[in-house]
């Protein structure tokens, strides 16, 4: 019977949208929640509401350095007549006046300390002359003045903020006010990352004839890392129908699994075929270059990916793909992507009859072309963009194209 | 002799680019170095250069699935007249053919795979039918077509990626390629972060009449992390011109030390004076709002952070001083600053004779100011940027403004 090939090419390609579109309605955000001390909750995602259980501040506060006073007292104060009032005590932050302040009197006061009794504003020290106990005062004030009343930053009861919200420094700083020492957050989603390919080969051993090292479950670790999720990394799994199979069974134990190589058209990648029998493909086969044989599917309802081997197309299409997966799954706000028009340095053409992720590098307002081809990993490694070229396009050198930033 | 006052109004700001421009003359990128293992490495900076000790590919290899040939074999090739082959093995990636391709023969090879010997291009599965150990071919071939030559991506000798570079996927990729399983980076800066300040209570504590929740120094941590250094938190330290002094001098033992509280004028705000008396006050007061008291200096070559006590005064001087030194220090590339253009849902005005930085939250293009008063943290939570309103500028309801996006 001699020598028998297994290949088929790709029937049915998905174009992006649709696999963006595809893979959206099949993920869904974590509800695994666990608890975290304050100063290690940024960048999480909150998984409660936190509930003011007092006013922020807890008292009338001054809100410049100055003396405590009645503004009745002031009426009329002027450079030219100024109002003379007796200092009658110094107060700090955290040092609250037992007394209660008289007409004619005033007590020096800081920023954030508790307003005295009896007094209804705060004059600033730039506006006043101090000569032992009597300070000279040279402007009028209304009550309130340079003063913020109790509950002004968080009131009782108010949710300052909510279940859901990433945790930016400035939240953070909100559930230090209200005591928090601790925070309930989402869980980060494990993501378990797995090799395949007979040629990919541990960094560490020597390369036999026709072997590459592993760089997909490098560049895929780096990218689960910054967006959210744990990276749970695998190592090289063997191309049979029983490895793969305990590949994908062991990935259904993760939030996600994501398998590089193997899932081509070559007769050995096998990923496609093993989805299929334990779970469901959603889509093989991108119509983008490069990164065709990109695979969705899901096993026992956890998504299970297939990034192509090459290790420019698996990052390309982890930006693409995997990296919104990752934040919407992590609860992470979407990635904004920035885009920058910058000039062309030499004329590029897509002739692939799919979308072209193309990688440029951008300075000065320049983009030059960087890609290689979709085997090279130094495609990647000195872009900060890429171009999506659509189907049949070219640009001249020198035209202005729209670059989507990286990083 | 009565009570006497001991606060001083800052006599001499300095604007807010020349104090930035204070900070960039007085810091320097961190030299400790570090090894980390490759998983762990993305987002640090290389502190070597990566030389290819090797060609990667180190083989020539085919770039698409299908059938290595010798080129000449498939002269006048077409749909019309196809070239008929004698498929004489099958090989995948990381399976090197041992013998030599002979012409009327071809090898089934996997994207990746080594080449033949003897063969001289691939072609495509797409351009070929295949029946028992027969190849029908439907097209010509040019020598190289579908191939990549040894060192296509990476030359012997070549150095892949630079040291002080930022360790991009991409490029964790490229040190990957090369079988680097662990690299050189530089060390994190270690930022120690002090607060002050007598009514400032550690969370889990209950608050007294007059106190307030630590908030600065978790607004401090998360702005450290997240900007490539280790924030090493110091607690409260007590307002007394020996508690400071100690606390000054442990903070020379980290790459650079970071005090809230404790700047402004009140007669307790004991670190202006320490600073000076151990080291060097390079400036102290910034003419921006809200943040006056900010101080920075050096002690023992160390550069020392006064931030204001007031949440929001020391958080908007942390994104404004302290992130491009936290940037700068720890050699990550600097913030991109991203604006957007939105139109604002009020008036307003800025009266205070100094730059002021203006929280807002941008939805669908329209800016609501956020900003309450700078003592409440409030005015950062639900900011998602700011404007920063030149001395002397008021904005009316609806007009356009460049709004600096936060996160």
């Amino acid at each position: 019977m001699g020598v028998e090939s297994g290949m088929k090419p790709f029937t049915v390609l998905v174009n992006r949208l649709e696999a963006m579109k595809i893979i959206e309605e099949n993920i869904k955000p974590i509800s695994r929640i666990e608890e975290v001390p304050l100063h290690q909750a940024s960048g999480r995602v909150l998984a409660e509401d936190l509930v003011a259980g007092f006013n922020v501040p807890s008292f009338d506060r001054a809100s410049m350095d100055g003396y405590a006073v009645k503004a009745a007292d002031l009426t009329g104060a002027s450079y030219q007549t100024p109002k003379q009032l007796k200092l009658v005590g110094v107060r700090h932050a955290g040092e609250p006046y037992e007394g209660i302040l008289k007409s004619g009197e005033c007590i020096e006061i800081a920023t954030g300390s508790p307003i005295p009794k009896g007094a209804d504003a705060v004059i600033m020290v730039e506006d006043t002359k101090n000569i032992q106990d009597l300070v000279d005062i040279y402007k009028e004030l209304k009550p309130w003045d340079n003063m913020a009343p109790e509950g002004e930053d968080i009131k009782k009861g108010e949710i300052a903020v909510k279940a859901g919200y990433y945790l930016n420094p400035g939240r953070i700083g909100a559930a230090a006010a209200l005591g928090y020492s601790k925070l309930i957050v989402y869980g980060k989603p494990r993501v378990a990352i797995y090799s395949t390919g007979t040629e990919v080969t541990p960094q560490g051993e020597q390369l036999k004839p026709g072997q590459v090292y592993d760089i997909n479950s490098y560049t895929l670790t780096a990218i689960v890392d910054a967006n959210g999720c744990i990276p749970i990394r695998k190592g090289v799994v063997k191309d049979d129908e029983d490895s793969i199979r305990r590949a994908i069974k062991n990935a259904t134990t993760y939030e996600i699994g994501v398998f590089s190589g193997g899932s081509s058209v070559g007769s050995k990648d096998l990923l496609g075929k093993m989805v299929a029998e334990l779970g469901r493909v959603h889509f093989h086969g991108v119509q983008i270059k490069p990164g065709k044989p990109t695979l969705f599917g899901e096993v026992d309802g956890k998504p299970i990916f297939g990034m192509p081997g090459y290790p420019t197309s698996c990052l390309s299409n982890s930006y693409v793909f995997l990296m919104p997966t990752l934040r919407k799954t992590s609860r992470l706000p979407p990635t904004e992507l920035r885009t920058t028009i910058a000039n062309l340095t030499k004329p590029i053409k897509n002739i692939s009859g799919r979308e072209q992720f193309y990688t440029v590098r951008v300075e000065n307002g320049k983009a030059t072309p960087v890609f290689k081809q979709s085997g090279d990993i130094t495609s990647m490694t000195y872009a900060n963009g890429y171009i999506i070229m659509p189907i049949d396009t070219s640009y001249e050198n020198g035209e202005d194209v729209s670059v989507v930033q990286l990083n």
